[in-house]
């Protein structure tokens, strides 16, 4: 897990520079198909990249957005309106089995269909009209890391190719942005220790870093066994805050951006609460400080828009340091097999 | 909180009458006004009856479902493409700022709006086009009951309203069925002290009761302090479920229905890794009792399609109860209020 967190800043420069011919001829094909709706359908830490691709594309393109929810395809059969929508299926593998049939059944009622893969001999390389390559080279670790950067890095190019004010310019800057959280690793193996007994959390995000908490709490659960909570710091406070009493662990995504209010609001609460509070943000925000009790700042400010991948690094390398120091193997997860199939 | 649920057949029963006309009203009106998406806005346990929603709108009609994440308006400021789209804002109080800020824009835009409420003096009220009224009586506890299964019922309605191949008959039944659920009061509390040292659990659901699982979870979270993750069994399968070791408390949401196969096969796996396994079901249901700990079972099969309400009912009485054992008050729970203003 740990090698392959390192391995990102490489895999994603492949996976750019291998996709952006490939997103200017795909925007070009739609420029005359510009589509009113735009369907994500996924599982586990691909869908947590859906959830990122959700709000990219609304901010940037305006096209509404929804996430699918396979059931009501594999389990009730009903046949959605799909004319003029663009369904991407989003798997690591392109073996996972609903993502699959949901976006087979989607392209039989006329819409667009695009695959996101790190796989090209996969069945949903075969099955999606279009597909956009990730990458990162195989994945060896059951816990995702490197195709969970490689697919974010995927809709940022489908948001350009839909229009959204992407520049391909910042996105090339990834790779280094990437690399420069990656020097953290020694601060973070550190912090990890601390939470040696820590057995369950909250993790916390808003907008583009709303997957992000999703990514960090699936990590939790999956690696250090950490019953892992996670929400919008908007709907912590709808209920879900009641949980807190000193002491009880919060992990927060905090960028000095548009959601610093909503974050920077739900982390002074917690503080007053005297939660624990472990902030992951940059040299922007010099308010994080004064709520958090410990911060992991990334050694540059972040541009808005661009945090969703170099904000994920230090989480990823926490995840893999707090197994290590919980005495489990993060490669291989008790229960669980690196492809799932589920209907 | 115990009398709020108790209330709920009446409370049924009264949005029911009320509501009929009110929902062949917008159906006429609707009928050349066909919708190509509905996108639901809520927060707290409006948004898990949203989630119902989205499962019940995509199934019986066919027309796709969003559900909004606020921040993309609130704080993005996007503009998104809502030409025949219906959005639908979810309030017990009306009074959610975030919730009403984008109905409000979404009206500007073009959208057809709809609120839900249980306040027809509320800012919702009057900022909706339409208004469907959930007629459950003041709520006076924090934690949501009676105003849950109210705006279930109402996007029952909508779904009517909409073309669903609803029955208005089915609907007049589940006042009837909710006090069925009821006579379990006793035996649920019974049960509840057995949990009276848990700190965390995982609750499962699928389809049309993946949002009870959600609205379980946020009881245990609000009025019993329990770390409840909230899961569909296909998600749980797709990395969380390595948490699971013995004794580990779960509890699924088990109807005989369509749900039955991926819900069944997630039950097997929990019992041959020892889980603690609580499975509310109905006496349509006899494969649940070898693989569950406790069964709560219905005093009677409930119709596929109309479990929603029926269900929540010992899960409500269960949170009650389990808050009770350990000490809490159910009504007033620490930290919240019964309206929260976000953005």
């Amino acid at each position: 897990m740990l090698e392959e967190i390192r391995q990102q800043p490489e895999a994603l420069e492949r996976s750019l520079s291998g996709g952006i011919v490939r997103a200017e001829r795909f925007k070009r094909w739609m420029e005359k198909r510009r589509p009113r709706l735009v369907v994500l359908v996924a599982r586990g830490t691909s869908d947590n990249a859906a959830l990122f691709g959700r709000y990219l594309l609304e901010i940037s393109t305006g096209i509404p957005v929804s996430l699918a929810a396979p059931s009501i395809s594999t389990l009730y059969e009903a046949r959605l309106d799909y004319r003029e929508t663009l369904v991407v299926g989003i798997s690591q593998s392109g073996e996972s089995t609903d993502t699959n049939l949901v976006l087979e059944r989607a392209r039989e009622q006329g819409a667009v269909t695009l695959g996101i893969t790190n796989n090209p001999r996969s069945s949903m390389a075969r099955l999606a009209e279009h597909v956009f390559l990730v990458r990162a080279g195989k994945e060896r670790s059951v816990a995702a890391t490197k195709t969970y950067t490689g697919q974010v890095l995927m809709l940022y190019l489908l948001a350009y190719a839909l229009g959204g004010a992407i520049r391909i310019s910042d996105l090339q800057r990834l790779p280094e942005l990437t690399a420069q959280s990656l020097t953290l690793e020694d601060q973070v193996a550190a912090l990890a220790s601390r939470y040696r007994f820590m057995r369950y959390a909250v993790v916390v995000g808003r907008g583009l870093n709303y997957a992000n908490a999703f990514e960090l709490a699936l990590k939790l659960m999956e690696t250090c066994y950490v019953v892992a909570e996670r929400f919008s710091s908007a709907d912590f406070l709808h209920g879900p805050i009641a949980l807190v009493e000193p002491s009880f662990p919060v992990f927060a995504f905090a960028p000095p951006d548009v959601t610093w209010g909503s974050v920077g609001e739900t982390l002074t609460k917690l503080h007053n609460l005297r939660a624990e509070i472990v902030a992951i943000t940059d040299p922007g925000n010099r308010e994080a400080e004064a709520r958090a009790t410990k911060v992991i700042r990334l050694p540059h400010r972040i541009k808005q828009g661009l945090t969703t991948i170099p904000y994920i690094v230090p989480a990823q390398l926490f995840a893999a340091a707090l197994a290590t120091e919980k005495g489990f193997d993060p490669d291989h997860p008790r229960t669980l097999s690196k492809v799932t199939l589920t209907l």
